[in-house]
């Protein structure tokens, strides 16, 4: 007889189906589609041949090593080197208080794995990162979502959700995705008061901070905390999980990101670690260090950040140009994306299915908003498209949004 | 003020602690100890030239995308290869029968997350593959241990296992990991009939089904399964789930493993991934298929099988001559590990502590045990060292033991 499936799965996966938008995002993946949806590095960008190089120099003096089964905690020199490039910019570290993960999404899981209790309450920005929520939802999380401005998560309005008891704070303070805001310096350290007031952890979620194209660097939170809580000898002991990756800075296929946190932590997660995966491919992080050890990446983060201000800064031109003025939008001063809004009444996911038709796609956002809402709202991403390309798909998207509020108008 | 983490922790990682063997195996990682306590396989047959050329040829001719960001599922034509090879040697499948995975570990932690409630049953051999045991405890999963003779698992004492109701069974069919035992055709029908009888899959874990030294090759539960279900036009609709890795094909430094399981549970799976880690490495799939796609593992699978087949022999030689009478052993027809067995009063734990100053080390067996018991077993690996080496590390080994028995006779 045929095994019924259906029935043996965990309560945790039991529920766990396809969405109408995934659905809607398989359309926009034809090649003639002009694609803002996803969430690319521009390949243009990708090192070739320093990882040629790269590749050669490790499988010829250190194959039998970067081949074989490693620690759990990461490659010491990678680790070594992310500590040295963190103590120089953010905060005092060791390598004791990183561990390398498979991208940002395996750290995002293995935060759930050793925080979340079936229906502990996560504090989050509204909108947050959806990877985030994907994570945490099979843990049992609820949310509590925070509003934000401008200037971030509306830090004034965090104590009352601090006050429900919350496992932590998840926050992206940098070209936030989906939004594209920044969180202002004040609110950062409001917020890290406020925390340290509740003794909630945060969870700082920073994949694009170096990817600034305007204004003023402002420090991380975890930077921030440390500082408040002064000198302690190398090894960061303070309120903040701060999450990173090699994603934009080198190349997503490698799935490399890195977790900093207090030791007691890291070594809780290298537990959960190898339950899940053993390690993150030797292989990659050899090839990684190799890339990066001579200074390199200090240099190519230029070459991203020249590129993909270009892009931004056509694609805001041509917004200005195209888009009906009902439409608002942010102006993020870094990272990839940018965050439209439209009028109150219309839906996103309504104008993608145009959109399609006049081949080019963004992502709606309410599957952001953890709690509902935001049907009226669309991630663009600005980082993946050539400037030409951008041209044409935001001139495209400009009569799609047209022709939906006329159409809206008529109702 | 200091964040209190331990109390911060989910119950499911709360007591997830470090063992006691752990800690000794950490001491057996001294370079001038000679160590079979590792699973790992003998650099000496990593394929460093053909990585040489794949890196080469991936990064000139498909850099753009062999870095960026890929499908949940795995590379397309990576699946193909694999799903060609199943169709010809094992069972008929499509690539939707098939989900790449970072490592099988990975594939492991994944059947814990798609079917494990807290408190479900599973039904194990006994001793088990311990890194299923660290997956598996993390959803709270309970065990039922099935004993093994040089068999494999007691097939006979499986349906009164299976009147508990158990969520699935985990088997090891071919020299299993830890005890390198292969269980018998005749067996492997009864277990299929069984788990059909009573509605309850099977995960069958296959690192080494094809490192056979001697003896003929049997064919795998999922062959088995299909074979009695009958043709189902290319897509494995059957009652088993079916786990392999490159890891010993390869190297298990890239991370690369597949899970081969009806097309419905393969849907789960990737959805559960999208959540855990996005997908795994791009760049390490598409040198995989470089590699693997012009028939090359094939041949290479024969050197490995040579050079694994004289380790194990003159193990086995060593054993016959240096190790008291009272220690009994398995024979392993292949794979990578064989199993000893000390006289029942005996703690393989003690022997490991005299072991280690004698420069020489293994893994005791009690880990493997899912409820206890198994103290006087022992894992001994020996594919890693170079003939040499295990000669003189049985000899170290011997002399331990022929020590301990001594001491025990005086107690």
């Amino acid at each position: 007889m045929q095994t019924p499936w259906e029935y043996r799965y965990a309560h945790r996966t039991q529920k766990m189906g396809s969405s109408v938008i995934r659905e809607l995002l398989k359309l926009t993946e034809q090649p003639d589609i002009i694609s803002f949806a996803g969430g690319l590095p521009a390949p243009e960008v990708f090192p070739l041949k320093e990882f040629q190089e790269a590749c050669n120099v490790v499988l010829k003096e250190q194959g039998a090593q970067a081949l074989q089964y490693s620690t759990t905690e990461g490659y010491r020199p990678l680790r070594e080197m992310i500590a040295r490039h963190t103590s120089r910019y953010m905060v005092e570290v060791s390598p004791e208080n990183i561990l390398i993960t498979s991208g940002s999404q395996q750290a995002l899981d293995f935060v759930g794995r050793l925080f979340i209790n079936r229906g502990d309450y996560i504090v989050v920005e509204s909108p947050t990162y959806l990877g985030a929520l994907q994570a945490w939802n099979a843990y049992g999380a609820q949310y509590v979502p925070v509003r934000m401005d401008e200037n971030g998560m509306v830090v004034e309005e965090l104590e009352a959700a601090l006050r429900i008891g919350p496992k932590f704070i998840y926050v992206l303070p940098n070209f936030q995705n989906p939004s594209g805001v920044t969180l202002s310096l004040e609110r950062r350290k409001k917020l890290i008061e406020l925390a340290d007031k509740y003794g909630v952890p945060i969870i700082e979620d920073d994949p694009y901070g170096q990817l600034r194209y305007e204004g003023e660097h402002i420090p991380s939170l975890v930077a921030l905390d440390g500082e408040m809580r002064g000198k302690n000898g190398g090894a960061y002991t303070g309120n903040v999980i701060y999450l990173s990756t090699f994603s934009k800075l080198l190349a997503p296929g490698l799935r490399l990101a890195w977790v900093i946190a207090p030791e007691q932590v890291i070594h809780k997660l290298v537990m959960s670690k190898q339950a899940a995966d053993l390690h993150t491919a030797s292989f990659n992080q050899y090839v990684a260090y190799a890339v990066g050890k001579g200074g390199f990446l200090d240099e190519h983060v230029k070459v991203i950040r020249a590129t993909y201000k270009e892009r931004r800064d056509v694609m805001l031109e041509m917004m200005d140009e195209m888009f009906p003025p009902e439409v608002r939008w942010t102006r993020p001063q870094g990272g990839m994306f940018l965050w439209g809004i439209l009028p109150e009444h219309m839906d996103a996911a309504e104008v993608l299915k145009v959109a399609i038709e006049r081949k080019v796609a963004f992502v709606p956002g309410a599957p952001f908003h953890a709690c509902g809402g935001g049907q009226n709202t669309m991630r663009i991403n600005f980082s993946y498209s050539k400037p030409e390309i951008i041209r044409e798909g935001i001139t495209r998207l400009g009569a799609t949004l047209k022709e939906a509020l006329a159409k809206n108008g008529h109702n």
